[in-house]
């Protein structure tokens, strides 16, 4: 019902647009026009009244005329109007059709393309479109179609049968058609199909004549009855198949093949009986009755619950409606003159320019891709079938051009003569699609802006790191998130220390989390990949993963971790320390054993290609990176400055952590700024060493951000260790001190660490430690400068909620800038500025932009408190939202640009409301993701940071947005 | 400087207002006063140019002109302009003021107090005020006053003398004055005060001979000349207390009482050494430019920090400025023929209607107030002095007529003759606003409507609770957060198990923890009062104490708990588990031993205020109430309808636990069913209990909210007692049992379980869980409206940030819904809404609105996620925010109107952008909170909803909210 609604309130807006648009004319024209069109209107009245009368002749039932309301009956006439002079079928065939590739949104996307290969004078089986305003009409003419356009149907079918020299129907040479449907996006999978329509009791016979194989002629009749007794009435496909095994018990069959035509017969009888029985009417022998019937059902489909929530998830209108396409069925399987094949202009993997396909000669379709028999090389087919060989080099080669880009096509060869069955955009390796992109621009066949959007910025991963070799043989264990990308084997361990210990043994190691924290992070250094049980594509093993380039899988829910035994169980499977798995990190996929991995290699078209991307970008690309290391890889991958460096992850270093851990159990301010000064070194040097990587490019620097506790010992193990101690009544002392530690863990546990004792919070409570940092930072840039390198510090103060947060800070920076600089006789630009992360910093941008020099948008915790999620335990739920199509991506993949984006533009133009020229960026996670970027660009940013390893993808994304890619791609 | 630059600009937007003002002027007179008009401000230019000299004049330094740019030229010169015309200084005296009461903004509150009082011909010593806009043109020019100025401050110091009689600087009879700021809002102690101005070398020994008192006459000297070097010469307080300690101490004596003139005298010369030595120059003798300093200083103090600050946090213009009062000294101690006295027109304690006050005879103010003699009762006067006395009435009871509100008045006799120093509107107890505002009302002295803004909605809760007896002894040993109002003594306890047995052996106890959760549920209930160590305003203790109306001292950090010794420990004390305390829930005070308190008194008088309340109010006042018990006391208090149940606090009864954790620990969602089953017949009782108290009245009922681990065993207390078991070899089974339910308890165990697995994303995952709820809502609704009393269910879901949430968990409600009214045969009108306590929720509102019949703010959690603080942490900071100043208020108290206002702002309009008559409440524990309110009430909620025992206060909050403060208070 609301369906129907939504129709037909759509047609009305039509009628208001069309009115609109003839007005405008109105004006354009003289006024001699404008009165003919008045009299038009007059008079179309009374044509409305009579049509009224015809549709309620084609609705016997006569439902529609109580079901409307005023203005949807007014819809349905002015449509119904329309259905006495408009076309609503179009035909294709014999080198012409009446429709063309622009018109999907009439025709649909198959439709389209059918009318555009006959017109550019491919040889397509003929066949006929019927449009998507049919369809419209169908749910508003009470689920049928108005006799005029039955007319126009059958017209049309004759002319297929004219085409085609067979009769529908006919018992000696019948024509065969597929009903298919065809919206203007593609659905893939939605919506339903029939083929082989046209065969019954008499017409199967004719087949089995025609083409001599009077099995292959009952397999197609059984499997056209099931497919119409499921389709169109609505009974189970298990039901169908059940009948099958049925057949196989009796006869002790085992696999399909086995079937005769006497068994076929059974089965063709028992699926009869079923339908009688389920449906309650015969299975229809008149084709007409079968077109007509298979035709609705396809309509109908448009609204199965499965199309509907596609649509919802693809922000697919749901008025658009699908065409229906009826063409003539061909046999690649009428003997040795009939073949069958599938194939591509270039070679998919490699992109070199070259023809690429398989072929197998009478056979189906269905035979090639089945695996049964081994299909030929294509180039066998230019010495068995010489002629058509060189037709179909042809013809492909002329719709590469014409489509101008490589295209995976299927064909039949029926009786000697050539059929494109399709022939659509071929998917293509990463490798491939830069290669292709580059020569194709060479060849003068595409510009150099369409080259930089044949390749999906995300497909780019596949070029940077080391991949699972596709010719390897693997066990795949169990499938977790593809949380960093890449491929790793190694020995499983269980804890950060082994996996230390292992690794300077020599071993390669995977390490085995439930989770990984910050103390983990030498563990995760020395492991090749990492593998966690929890935690979302945003969990700390997956950031810190993506960091530090190295392969990831996150939140393996299915692997149960035990730390206590050193195992993990997935299904049947125990492993244990020290056996191997190998990672896929594009994948999730987790293997047993050591599978084969093969190296990156970035080829010379693929710096062509990024040099593209560069020309046309306007958003700068940052990193983030923390250490020296991380740094110089980003700048190798074309990084333009630090977007965020994490000082705290300087912290967790082994030689630092006790100095971290005296100066938050120091007991006063005192003895907490004497550890400070211990620490001050060590940062400095860390910075220094960041300043000379980035070679004058910007570096933003954020002060501490974690909650304290997260650098002091787990507090469950302290507490189950002093119980065991207490267990064993061990010395009184030793349980002593141990208690006092625990005490201080205590007051400063949290029951929820990510809303806590963090980020500026800890600045203005101990603002001792901003202090230290600010030293470090302006020493360092100090020490450097002074050497002659350039230095651009940006600091950035993190969680600021209110501008008197980042006030706090900001007096506290200056001073020590002030101090520091005038300590070593040097003045330095530098920039004080926050990030946007808490929804209230968001909110009072404007406040906020009156203190801060730039506003980088931590996109992963604003979208934490944005949703309300904690992306460490988020994956529970998460995984059943995205299943159930609650939500349509991960948000801490894709930004939310309905919710959480709200919040980045209110940011953004409240911020520039006050500062006209303020530097606006974006650190979170989502500055590496493609449509993410999409949106920074649009909202005016002037900077995206990422992981090293994502930055050539940002810098194609980025080149992507400013061009637009409606300018740039047929889609 | 940047002081400076505001003052100008509002002075050019002034000049703008006035053009503008002059402008509409135009409009409604004649054609010729237009004319005149434009004449006058042609006459005008010369005049300015002419000013801009005189200016220079008065400012030799000639530094003005340099630093003003064009635009604060222009305001200054059309400044100074006004200073050769306008009247800057404004006398009040012998029964007439220059000035009225209406003048706040231009002679401060004081300043327009004395002149109200004075016109109302009530003897008040002669004086004048210096306006406002002095203080604007002092910081203007370089911190000094206009010549013309300081002319008209002479001549109005002259009318001063000849109406006292004194001369300044007379050495027989001189002049003393007070110098006293004053600015349009009343800023108490954040502005300086000089009394005694105009002693002297000289006139201290005229002072002593009038007074015939050497001792005051030369303490008033040194007190002077410590204030003036404080106040005016920048010297520490603590240098001048010095020199009293070590006179003391050179002579051994304790108190200053002790001190004799000839220690004065010491003190003196001292006083005036250091001053010589810390100033570099001698304390001034002349008195002129003793006034002129003073003055000066107290402009000064308009911006000194802490007067910055305070205007910051009370939204005070800076751009104001103060008034400076110089008024003339009365000495109430010049014999026995002078007294000094305070009052109140009637008793502040009880509201009673009679003459209320103390005095002493031959005193200063200063020894009423310091208790070193006991003063007498007012009634004592009308024998002492009766003339006096009857004036005293009559004035006292002309101001409360004059000002129509109680007086609280400060008055001397010096020789014989009455002076009112000062009335302003008395401070009372709530019982005394209440009865107060009801008597006024019969007296017909104020209407219902001013009535009610008699008192302070917040005041109301010490009528709602038993309360600590004023006149009780008591030792306070800490001071945490007056979390849940009300007293309450009893026997410390650790544990809510300990709590119910000795409650359950008649013994009073005070359940003492670091923080609850809901397993104390059962102990919370037992208690008399609950005092916790960690967590806010709106900790679970706090949220669950105020809605069992039940005394809580919550955050009360300074206690250390230790649950193993059964102890807290405070500073020196000791606390053991048995030692009685008393909570004063009201202020937050944690006392030793039983402390005596008094029951509350709902007066015949509290009745009628509180029916007038009703009258006036718009909003609808709901309670959030989860059982019968608590929605009862609610409807005492008015409430109307039940806002919100949580329907998990049904769930912590110790008959229900173990069927829950069934539920939970279930390995199938077959398992989960049957447990879900047993829950049914409780959840559906609970609720005909709440349908039949409500009697008709909305019953909004939330599905589950918190994360399912809330109801297991504590993590950290299992694997303490596992790995305690493992230590003592306990046997394997039982270990493995511990084991098993460890491993589900921390399968389910967050990191930050606030923004975790709960609210709808429960009732998504596990749709049983909403299925049994409802089942249970509907069942109840049936059975109790078979009874033929009417129910109104609205249910309502957590947690919804997409509208695909509640779209799912609606369908599962009406479907449930459908078959629950099938199955009993009868309709009933039901309503399905959404919380508003996501970000996201209010962000996307209108997509919400499309499937919510009703909002509900849940302000707690959207503080929480829009500030990122988490409300059981952030006691932490939250705490140095406020001492420091970065957050003005708490905002789990009083809603940020700012921030997270913005999101309800925004969620509200949205929501009824689609949905117009879209019902909103809040059910935060905003909802109690009467700033809260009065925003709510202007977005036009329809309700707002708190706990019991806020009720009458939300009801008294909307009823001013509807009214308008402005229109009904003179402030």
């Amino acid at each position: 019902m609301v369906m129907k609604k939504a129709l037909k309130k759509k047609i009305g807006q039509k009628a208001v647009a069309k009115a609109k648009m003839a007005g405008q004319g109105l004006m354009k024209k003289d006024k001699k026009a404008g009165a003919k069109k008045r009299v038009l209107r007059k008079k179309a009245k009374p044509a409305i009244k009579k049509n009224k009368a015809t549709v309620k002749k084609t609705n016997p039932k006569g439902t529609v005329k109580k079901r409307m309301s005023p203005r949807m009956a007014k819809g349905l006439t002015a449509k119904a109007l329309k259905a006495l002079s408009g076309k609503y079928v179009y035909y294709f065939g014999d080198g012409k059709a009446d429709g063309n590739g622009k018109m999907k949104e009439l025709l649909g996307g198959k439709g389209a393309g059918l009318a555009e290969m006959t017109n550019a004078g491919v040889p397509v089986p003929p066949g006929f479109t019927i449009t998507t305003e049919v369809c419209t009409l169908f749910y508003e003419n009470n689920m049928s179609i108005p006799r005029t356009i039955e007319e126009e149907i059958m017209t049309n079918l004759k002319r297929v049968e004219k085409s085609t020299g067979f009769k529908f129907g006919d018992s000696t040479d019948p024509l065969l058609v597929s009903v298919r449907s065809g919206a203007k996006f593609s659905m893939p999978g939605m919506m339903d199909t029939v083929l082989n329509l046209g065969l019954n009791d008499g017409t199967v016979e004719g087949l089995a004549k025609k083409t001599n194989n009077e099995r292959f002629a009952l397999d197609s009749y059984r499997r056209f009855i099931s497919m119409f007794g499921n389709v169109v009435m609505g009974i189970d496909k298990s039901d169908f198949e059940e009948i099958i095994e049925k057949e196989k018990g009796k006869y002790r069959l085992k696999f399909d093949t086995e079937l005769s035509s006497e068994n076929f017969r059974n089965i063709i009888n028992e699926a009869k009986h079923l339908i009688k029985k389920k449906a309650g009417e015969e299975f229809p022998q008149d084709p007409i009755a079968q077109l007509q019937r298979a035709r609705d059902a396809v309509f109908k489909s448009w609204n199965n619950p499965r199309a509907i929530t596609y649509r919802r998830l693809n922000d697919i209108p749901s008025g658009l409606g699908t065409a229906v396409n009826i063409q003539t069925m061909v046999f690649g399987n009428m003997g040795n003159n009939s073949a069958t094949g599938v194939g591509f202009t270039r070679d998919p993997s490699t992109g070199a320019k070259k023809f690429y396909g398989e072929y197998l000669i009478n056979a189906q379709g269905e035979d090639v891709v089945a695996g049964t028999r081994t299909p030929n090389h294509i180039s066998e087919l230019s010495k068995e079938m010489p002629r058509v060989y060189k037709q179909l080099v042809d013809i492909t080669s002329k719709l590469e051009k014409h489509y101008r880009d490589v295209q995976d096509f299927e064909f039949t060869i029926q009786d000697g003569k050539l059929y494109m069955l399709q022939t659509r955009t071929g998917k293509r390796t990463a490798f491939a699609a830069v290669k292709i992109a580059v020569d194709m621009v060479k060849e003068k066949l595409i510009t150099e802006q369409e080259a930089l959007f044949r390749t999906d910025p995300e497909q780019l991963n596949q070029l940077l790191h080391r991949n699972i070799d596709p010719a390897a043989k693997s066990v795949i264990i169990a499938k977790g998130l593809a949380a960093s990308p890449g491929a790793a084997s190694g020995m499983v361990v269980f804890n950060a220390d082994d996996a230390v210990r292992f690794a300077e043994d020599g071993k390669q190691v995977i390490l085995v989390r439930h989770e990984t924290n910050p103390d983990d992070i030498h563990g995760m250094n020395a492991a090749n990949g990492i593998l966690t049980s929890r935690g979302g594509m945003t969990s700390h093993a997956a950031v810190v993963a993506r960091g530090m380039g190295k392969c990831c899988v996150a939140g393996c829910e299915e692997i149960k971790v035990y730390y206590s035994e050193k195992n993990f169980i997935v299904g049947e499977y125990i492993v244990k320390e020290g056996d191997t798995i190998t990672l896929n990190g594009s994948t999730g996929e987790v293997m047993l054993g050591e599978v084969a991995t093969i190296e990156p290699e970035l080829s010379g078209e693929f710096a062509i290609f990024m040099s593209w991307a560069d020309k046309y970008r306007r958003l700068k690309i940052r990193t983030n990176a923390d250490i020296p290391r991380d740094a110089e890889q980003a700048m190798k991958f074309g990084a333009e400055g630090i977007g965020l460096c994490r000082t705290e992850h300087m912290f967790f270093a082994e030689d630092r952590l006790p100095l971290v851990r005296e100066m938050i159990l120091a007991e006063n301010e005192q003895k907490r700024s004497e550890a400070l000064d211990k620490l001050l070194p060590f940062q400095k040097k860390d910075f220094k060493g960041l300043f000379e990587v980035m070679r004058g490019y910007p570096v933003t620097i954020r002060t501490i951000d974690p909650p304290l506790h997260e650098f002091l010992p787990n507090r469950e193990d302290l507490m189950v260790e002093i119980a065991e101690m207490k267990a064993r009544k061990d010395e009184t002392e030793l349980i002593k001190e141990k208690q006092k530690l625990l005490n201080r863990v205590q007051e400063l546990h949290e029951f929820n660490p990510m809303l806590g004792h963090r980020g500026c919070r800890l600045g203005i409570t101990y603002p001792e430690i901003t202090e230290m940092q600010a030293r470090a930072i302006f020493e360092a840039a100090c020490e450097v400068a002074k050497t002659g390198k350039p230095v651009v510090p940006e600091i950035m103060i993190p969680l600021v909620g209110m501008v008197s947060e980042l006030r706090n800070q900001k007096e506290i920076i200056i001073r020590v800038a002030e101090e520091v600089m005038k300590e070593y006789k040097i003045k330095i630009k530098y920039l004080i500025g926050t990030m946007i992360e808490i929804p209230r910093g968001a909110l009072t941008a404007d406040e906020i932009a009156k203190e801060a020099e730039f506003f980088s948008f931590g996109t992963n915790d604003l979208t934490q408190m944005t949703f309300g999620y904690s992306r460490d335990d988020a994956a529970k739920f998460l995984k059943h939202y995205l299943e159930q199509g609650i939500l349509a991506k991960d948000p801490f993949i894709t930004l939310d640009q309905i919710g959480v984006g709200q919040l980045v533009k209110m940011g953004t133009e409240k911020g520039r409301s006050i500062r006209k020229d303020l530097k606006v960026g974006i650190c979170g996670e989502h500055g590496g993701d493609p449509a993410s970027i999409e949106f920074c660009n649009r909202l005016g940013f002037n900077y995206v940071s990422c992981s090293p390893f994502r930055v050539p993808i940002a810098r194609l994304a980025a080149a992507q947005a400013t061009l637009g890619s409606s300018d740039y791609t047929s889609k």
